[in-house]
């Protein structure tokens, strides 16, 4: 079968991964909704997972004002050890906010995604290019068998996507001009930075990200390279 | 089976690449020959080969002298650029200098290595610590089926070997502590320096990496927690 452009050009595919790759909210509520109940705790998690994951952006933006460096488990620690108590979750040890810290390196993956990336990784390159930092994304890999040839993390750049240094420094890495990585997201803010670096694009809706009643972005908003429904009919729309 | 303190203690493996994972030597000569060959270029390219690693100390310490970086696809450019004619090869196009660059990205694992790897994969998390640049190591991994978690490159440190931000670099993106990081290498002189680190250190000799007539490396040359004979061994004297 004779390959498209968008086929010969793109030899890297990195992906968003937290909500394109992973499911973190269910996953984090099911995780400490366990946890939790082999403790004797019982919350119903979902407010405090939304509202710790709400906390990122500005995290982000404190670091991106400031200057100075703090990876993603930083940031983690710091919002959960405020919210906690704020949202009436108290007790908790300090060998308790380690653990939950510690849930977003064990986070699953979407029931598409690793046999979409299997059928990707003999063609292309593959990568996380997200937030987590290294230590987070290789105990996530390794916990939910996603077969990355490298992890791209934003703790390598000192910078946090969107920032421009996130998405150049991993063509960089890999000797690929920028027209040669695709990112892979379920986010339009992320494909729209990248796309402006000269990176190809590829959005794939992860409708419940949120939960019941999501309403952002449910559909693509860019004139992005590829849109698929799932990470298999990216593989297909990628000849694999 | 009970494990070992040194078992239960080391997390992560990282592993001295050119020469312990991979033949450089053997591996740079055959392809030569064969492109050669196709090409018309009859060479003997073993003398070519043992310049072209010679020329990477002095190299690594001109960038160290310097403090501007240049990674090693690079250096292998620069170094090349200059002894092919020397030795008396001539008549490279630039793309010929770009194939013979690249070949450093297309060298083979020792016999035992892609096994013993896959033996550790499962308990331990896999990288290589080498002074190769991101892609020429995400390229060779690639090809051989190196089955890395994370690449660490002295790239993303800035630092070659063995200077300490490379050892010390490694164990901080995987939020480990030294001790629970062990390097693997063939060189004695590498594992002093991670060592000194603080990090667990295992040899492999590998006496034809220089070819017939080797005479450095040989055995181990200071008090490393493991000495094994091939990949093999040191799966097994792993737990693996």
């Amino acid at each position: 079968m004779r390959r498209t452009a968008l086929q010969r050009t793109v030899k890297a595919m990195v992906f968003d991964t937290f909500g394109t790759v992973v499911d973190w909210r269910g996953s984090l509520i099911e995780d400490f909704r366990r946890w939790g109940a082999s403790r004797g705790f019982d919350h119903d998690w979902a407010p405090l997972v939304d509202a710790w994951r709400g906390a990122y952006g500005p995290s982000k933006d404190s670091v991106r004002t400031s200057g100075v460096w703090r990876n993603l488990d930083d940031l983690h620690r710091e919002s959960l050890e405020r919210l906690a108590p704020a949202m009436a979750i108290n007790g908790l040890s300090s060998a308790d906010i380690d653990y939950m810290v510690r849930g977003w390196h064990r986070l699953k993956p979407w029931p598409d995604a690793v046999a979409g990336l299997q059928r990707l990784k003999p063609r292309f390159i593959l990568g996380p290019l997200s937030n987590g930092n290294v230590a987070l994304l290789v105990n996530m890999a390794r916990h939910a068998g996603l077969p990355w040839d490298m992890v791209f993390s934003a703790e390598l750049f000192r910078h946090y996507k969107p920032d421009v240094e996130t998405y150049l420094g991993t063509a960089r890495l890999l000797d690929l001009r920028p027209e040669e990585v695709m990112l892979v997201a379920a986010h339009n803010y992320d494909l729209k930075a990248a796309q402006a670096c000269g990176l190809k694009t590829a959005f794939v809706a992860r409708p419940e990200e949120h939960g019941p009643g999501q309403t952002q972005d449910l559909v693509a908003e860019g004139d992005w390279d590829l849109v698929a429904a799932d990470f298999g009919a990216l593989a297909e729309a990628m000849g694999c």
